[in-house]
């Protein structure tokens, strides 16, 4: 049954991925991603030196900023920055994205550097934070090897211990489905974001009953899904950094 | 090996959990909870109507507010009034317990009624946002006991469809620990928060990797020890209600 | 006429205050007093050092700051924290119980120490600015004490210099009053509140006409009714420390 | 002894008090008030209808806003413009004014009107507070005409009951001493507002232990030294008002 | 002398400018504009309705909103939703945009419907508000004709009057130069930025000495040269609406 | 033509400027100029010292903060300060009234210094901008003269390297018209506001198209009209700093 999903996928396929490395001609690591119409447009900016409270420590420091442009959706939202303040989705997701970071990270062999991920939505169709996570890794391997370039990471130091990407899962009239679009996403019962590392480990799982709770075997089910996912989305990053 | 944990728990062993249900004089429905020495009061404020949003559709609304007492922790916090900002983590615990109380929750039987629950954390020693839900479900189970008695929820209307409790997991030194008081919080490889109702069915499920990501047998076993736990709640959950 | 008074008391009586000293497990002083039905949790947070305006005067400096949880009155107030901004009756009871407390503090004898008062409304009842004047006297001797055993503050240094306690008068249909409830607080003609020191002496008078001015007669009458109860709620202080 | 005031004043002597009534070409009702070097502009903004939550109640509503320049004081202080927020003193100034007002207003007279008082100090030395209120009256006298000769007041109502003026007292070097100027105030022990009306009845009394305590016979002569000021002021609201 | 500017361009020469109308797939219009390595993504957001201020009266609403992605520049900047507030220069431009657009919208014509344009700058080298106004004016004309497809705007009608453009210049060592490159802006002693019409009339003429004063003559050449930009920059706007 | 202006001046006449220098006590330097009924406070604040980024360049720093008291206008505006932020007209004005100081200031003959000019407008009836800027310089001018009494800034330096003046222009019913009174500005097509040095260069020309947009012809003699009306404020500037 071919014709399962709107645009003609198998439950388990992603969307066509795309990563366009190097998208910014000034941050020190770029990648415009796309997961379909879904694209994510991440800077990484390295700099030497840490935040006050990291003083001394010989330890650097990853953090990501997770933001909607106010037409990226479907209607227009108001700006945060004219609301005066960042909405709760935003911060949790912005979190979300720096912990998934900092999980591949050895910040001792980063050393006394600062690297902050901008994830900004230029176009939003469902998984928004799945593909910046996805495309803030390569952003942020390339800002690593600029810093290595440069001098402040040592030459035998190894940063990135292992790559991570994440993926949507969720249950659709009761099929597990991989990489939900927006209209998908809307109609899931249970929503769930895996982010998993280049050798298949979890570093952060996060399923909700969006409509009635799931059970046991639901969850293996769509635990199963996300791996093979973000298996398949290693691959991709891999490629695009010439790995 | 009973010395495993510092306060001499077995690995499988919730804290001292009690409730002291109808704390305020004012509010329709509350609970001081206890986790061992994290204590949250929960409020539930219930109003007659719904937000502007949701006007005329027959439907009612439940929602959370989380916040810390600034002397809560070991040391002091600025208060987010003074900051003049929530934070984020503050933000996401407060979506949280609004998700997980709506899921358990027939906002048709409702009818257009709001009920906002207030988790204010006394006292926190890890655990704070489990406790909270585990409490905000007793407070809003008397304050849609109240809205029944002044017949703003009609008679035969079942709002409540199941219960739901939380609890939080992690791995130790590679063993798999239910309930984690702060000191073994900060030390957990793996920390997982579970929600589930006391059907034993998941309504959320958020693992994190503080250090080292987790394979899919150590997230298996987290599983296990939190419906355990979760089913343990929801024995005293209903003890506390008198049913 | 023993039934002046909705609870039975007469004109010139408190109502019950309790004072649960060392409440909190955190804190290095901390008190939960009830005046009736009116609860307000206070912790004293000390730390060594003080605000950078301070620095190297070996001066002391105590603060405070009020807040009321959400659903601690009859009907739900939004948070200050959602809200972004602190009301101006916040600021107005912080400020107040910051310089009732100074008016009783030695601050060369605190040496270069910071103490923060925190007074959190859990119920209210009218009186909770009073209560927390009251309560956070208790807070602060034992913070002080903290500050002694642990060295930061000299051996012979008295930074207590006296004692001190707060209580509202009113004047309802003619008759003053002390220590008005909720119910008595919206009906008085006049309103005041009265810090004093344990000696006896006035640290703050703060009297409003809220429905018609009042006379001098009127003022002398309140003042001594205040000075009684003052005088025992420093007996109350001075039981619960033990002294 | 007549130098014991820097500036030649006996101790029960006000400063030299003048009121440009009618100073701005906007307002319904200006003047800028001077009590010394202190000068504040007062503007009564008169407009038909009462916000929201007091409609259809046939009662009016007056209310104040303080402010100061930022170079109105001897040091520049940042804008709460800029800074983003009121501070705590100015709500508290903000609201006695208003508090003052109203407490010569019957709102009942004055119908479902609404008058805003703007006092902006633009001089400040000392007692801007009490300035500010003894010129806001006279401004809320003339918008009131105004508002009269509108029509939106009845030609019969009587919608201010009496006059209201306040004056700064304290006590310097054991004196009490009337209307202090800044380099009196910063030396007081003992620190106090007298709101009272035109019939010498008290509508606010705040006084404040800068320094030591304060007993009865001091609060006493404070009393009637203050009392005198406002009976003074009166006067001179009187004049400029060519009533 | 070919090699006066570091891109190679001569003095009156424009960079390479190109339009990508259409790029959002959500926006009821859209441009994705490029002057050099500028890169500003312009959305229109159609609604149909005015804000409260402007009902009844026929007439419709155009405004817009500018904003720099965090590291479209050189060097980061923080967000202004982190901040908690829209910086001044970015007012400043939104105002400027909006103002430019509403200059050739006949409002009567556009009925009772609004028009939002975002401005996000995803990667900055001068010139960012004036290839803002360059791409807004083509993201407007397609949300127009949107409207009228929809029928929200009478067939008859016409809203836009005319087109709209603009463009830097300036004096760098004292040679007027057209469209300022980010060094060259830097550089220049004068900065200018024109909106002109297609027919060639002024709509804002905004010039700042960033050094030393300008006089008469510089003025005049300048607005010369930035004319004739503009009727180059008309030409490419009507291009790429292939009109 | 003599009544084609309400006030009867005509096209090319100045509204009465006077400025009353050194109205406030405390500050540096200070004017309140008026513009006809346009009445601005500036006050002008010196500090020993410059802003963390400038430290160690031996330059000085001017800025200006330009504000509006609420019942400055015909109807009440709220306060920027309750509202929580500075509006973008407020913003745009106070950078440039900065920038037109910074064009006569030579910040290394100011040495390390910081003055920050404060404009605020008492009563406003159009032309407050300019007013600002043409008070402003003589507010400057004193502090300047008062560093170097104070020996802040040394005895040869030469930190005003001209003078500065502002006014507005704009075209009514097809007559360009100096300096237009609030009644004229709304009914104004173009809109321009022209800050000039005493010698006659330009710093800022900033003109908009209110109504239709405007041609070079009428653009240049809108330029005429202001050059002549700066050239009078700059002598009435010179009279009233008694040079």
């Amino acid at each position: 049954m071919t014709d399962i999903r709107k645009d003609g996928r198998t439950p388990d396929e992603l969307r066509a991925v795309t990563i366009e490395r190097g998208w910014s001609e000034h941050a020190e690591g770029s990648a415009l991603i796309s997961f379909g119409r879904t694209k994510v447009l991440c800077t990484a900016s390295f700099t030497n030196g840490v935040p006050r409270w990291l003083n001394g420590q010989g330890k650097g420091w990853v953090t990501a900023e997770y933001a909607m442009l106010p037409r990226s959706t479907n209607t227009r939202n108001d700006r945060e920055a004219v609301r005066g303040k960042i909405g709760g989705r935003t911060h949790e997701i912005s979190r979300l994205i720096g912990r998934s970071l900092r999980a591949v990270v050895d910040v001792k062999a980063l050393g006394e550097n600062t690297i902050v991920i901008d994830c900004d939505v230029l176009q939003a169709d469902g998984g928004t934070r799945t593909a910046a996570i996805t495309g803030a890794y390569v952003a942020l391997a390339d800002a690593l090897e600029w810093g290595r370039e440069k001098g402040f990471i040592a030459k035998k130091a190894v940063p990135l211990i292992d790559s991570v990407s994440a993926v949507s899962v969720g249950i659709i009239d009761g099929t597990p489905m991989l990489d939900l679009a927006y209209v998908e996403d809307v109609r899931a019962e249970t929503d769930m974001n895996v982010v998993a590392t280049g050798r298949g480990l979890f570093v952060e799982v996060q399923g909700t009953a969006e409509g009635a709770p799931f059970d046991r075997r639901e969850l293996d089910s769509l635990l199963d899904l996300a791996l093979a996912g973000t298996a398949d989305l290693t691959r991709i990053q891999l490629e695009a950094l010439g790995a």
